[in-house]
């Protein structure tokens, strides 16, 4: 095997370089390009021609001539197709039609019950995606491709699930050959947590990161890896598994995997849900027990509702919580050293009390050197995080396998 | 900041490309080549002649003509230069003298007490390297390169220790800049397990592995990192810490670090020493025990030779410093998902009930699909790894950084 950076980077590829220049820093000028490029002038305006014959790329004034020759930029027409983002996760759908930068112009989540199998979520999210281009805010251009991102293990080359712990009836389910039929489009399906990750370095709090970890807190926890600015799925596309990791051990929980005092059985979403109904049966959150009495079915929210009312034993779980998550965290800090950890997921709302009880344990479980420029931060792409990195996954894979005579055939410019 | 395998890539990156081919997966005619690197064949002639006249690259005849024309192949002249490898460990000097694959013509091995500091400790490879440019095995192309692995963490760019434990006198120390001083050539530094598991990647078992951890098991534990064929290093160049995760919750041996229970404490080679005086003045080990009333200082490598003799107390450590190993181990492969565990080091030598009881634990403590495909073998570079590693090192940097115009002027052909 070879090194990433080096072989078959022939000319062919300098077409290649010029998008991701374009995409990833902006518009630059031709000489810019030329100079970051390292190639000729006279070919790197012929591949810049060949992408604005395309539709990919185009060349715009910008400000006003000062007597000489008027200033020209070339850009990444971002505007010219469209791309469905899917996020398929335990409980619910979400899906967007974004543009080329997976930035999205149309959005709809809704709870749906993973086990209702592959084939009925396939139908449900033809009827979303038909709902969603029928909206005003829709892109009118072509879908170029779609996205998924799946709350299991991804066989990433197939985009088939793998023994996936919460989504009975997936396994090895070809999810990315049957949304390409729906949608008569390239597919490309990964694992959630890593279609996040991606999210983040594209179109979040990662961009000028080249070594980060993005944390899912959800009803499960998860986490992706970026390393040298590329995302590491692992040998087996299931990088990412800190669920498992022990952090307790006085009257450790069991875990669903079978063992005690794992990370998920004390900090997930699920366990924030049993500790609040325990909190409620016992008294000792006065909060939640009225809220229980009235009938409310208590789920991870409502500890943070409690903890924000001033519920003493509210706050004090949301601390424990952040405790066992950032003691685990400062283990694969350790181990990665990356510059930045991005906290996403339902879970990572909860707030300052759990976001400075992680960050104070990271500190205080990771080698020194490896938090000195270490930022720990909410991942600023909210709820988005999963269907903008689907649509990002989708892009990057497609952006950069198929070739011009592909785009040439479609209707970009119109 | 943009991916790796995509800016920057023009035609003058093909010379680099070829190089990384000829050199990582062997000698190949120039319709192969051509092939691979998706150029056109009168770039690609053009190019390969320009290697050849430098002296990087020959093109050779093999086997014999059947009629037709005689076939010919291009390869890497790995003889045509030398380049020095040197580790500095926390208690030894290690020197090799190798070819630009890495392979070492000369190697030399030393105890050395690192706390002298840096100056003396140059002037004492600087002798090392003169005596082994002595011998009749040396190499006698030109010297290129040096690389130099250090147990310490290492700011790659500048090559200097940061805060480094066991090497007290060296923090900041400019070792990169010192090194090429001395030696007269350009000098690249690295975290000495990182160093490793390069020349796991280039030279060991690890050539066609994308994905894959190398722990080295010595006096201290420490861990390389490879994701999708590229070192990671870290932000901070610290990544691979592994010493300091909780495996023991039963009596917890107190760290260095301050805290109770690390892997550290528990099963490095310091650990095993502690541990094989422990069983000798219990008497528990009646053969470590007779090796302590001889007089003899014992070592990690003592309690080998006592299990190899049946001692059931010493064989009995090897297995719980296994599980102890292999526990912490199983979070790494559930996190980072590797398809390769390369054990390297000296305390790794203690053979197959230590390799047995971890194998056994990261099975246990992993997620089921990230061991799949995983195997968990001992580094067959043995001792060399260091050396070949710190080479290896050098040979990628400066085979990637000088241009054509260097290696023309030196004297690589006669």
């Amino acid at each position: 095997m070879a090194a990433r950076s080096g072989a078959g980077a022939g000319p062919e590829d300098l077409s290649q370089s010029l998008l991701d220049m374009l995409r990833f820093s902006g518009p630059a000028t031709k000489p810019v390009l030329t100079a970051r490029v390292g190639a000729g002038r006279t070919l790197v305006t012929q591949k810049i021609n060949e992408l604005i014959d395309v539709g990919l790329v185009s060349e715009d004034r910008v400000g006003r001539s000062t007597g000489g020759r008027i200033p020209r930029e070339v850009r990444f027409r971002s505007e010219a197709a469209a791309v469905l983002g899917i996020e398929v996760g335990s409980s619910s759908l979400d899906v967007a039609i974004t543009d080329l930068a997976g930035r999205p112009a149309v959005t709809h989540h809704e709870p749906w019950d993973i086990t209702k199998g592959p084939e009925a979520t396939l139908d449900r999210l033809e009827q979303i995606v038909n709902q969603l281009r029928d909206e005003p805010q829709a892109p009118t251009v072509p879908l170029v491709a779609v996205g998924a991102g799946l709350a299991a293990p991804v066989e990433f080359t197939t985009g088939r699930p793998i023994s996936p712990p919460y989504m009975p009836g997936w396994d090895g389910y070809p999810v990315r050959d049957r949304l390409s039929d729906r949608f008569g489009v390239e597919a490309w399906v990964d694992n959630d947590v890593s279609a996040m990750a991606l999210a983040e370095l594209r179109a979040g709090n990662a961009q000028d990161a080249s070594d980060f970890l993005f944390v899912k807190l959800g009803l499960g926890i998860g986490a992706g890896l970026v390393s040298g600015g590329v995302l590491h799925r692992g040998a087996d596309g299931c990088a990412g598994d800190i669920a498992h990791i022990p952090v307790a051990t006085k009257s450790p929980a069991l875990c669903r995997c079978g063992r005690r005092g794992c990370l998920a059985a004390h900090a997930s979403g699920a366990a924030l849900t049993r500790e609040a109904r325990r909190l409620a049966d016992s008294g000792e959150s006065p909060y939640l027990a009225a809220l229980a009495a009235e009938g409310t079915t208590l789920e991870a929210a409502h500890v943070t509702a409690a903890s924000h009312a001033g519920d003493p034993a509210a706050t004090e779980l949301l601390a424990q919580t952040g405790r066992f998550i950032g003691t685990a965290l400062g283990t694969y800090v350790s181990f990665f050293n990356p510059s930045l950890v991005a906290i996403g997921g339902a879970v990572s709302q909860a707030g300052d009390i759990l976001l400075a009880a992680i960050r104070q344990a990271v500190y205080e479980f990771s080698l020194p050197l490896a938090t000195r420029h270490l930022q720990i931060t909410p991942s600023d792409l909210g709820d988005t995080a999963g269907v903008v990195g689907a649509a990002c996954t989708a892009l990057d894979a497609m952006l950069r396998a198929n070739r011009l005579d592909w785009w040439a055939e479609q209707p970009l410019k119109n």
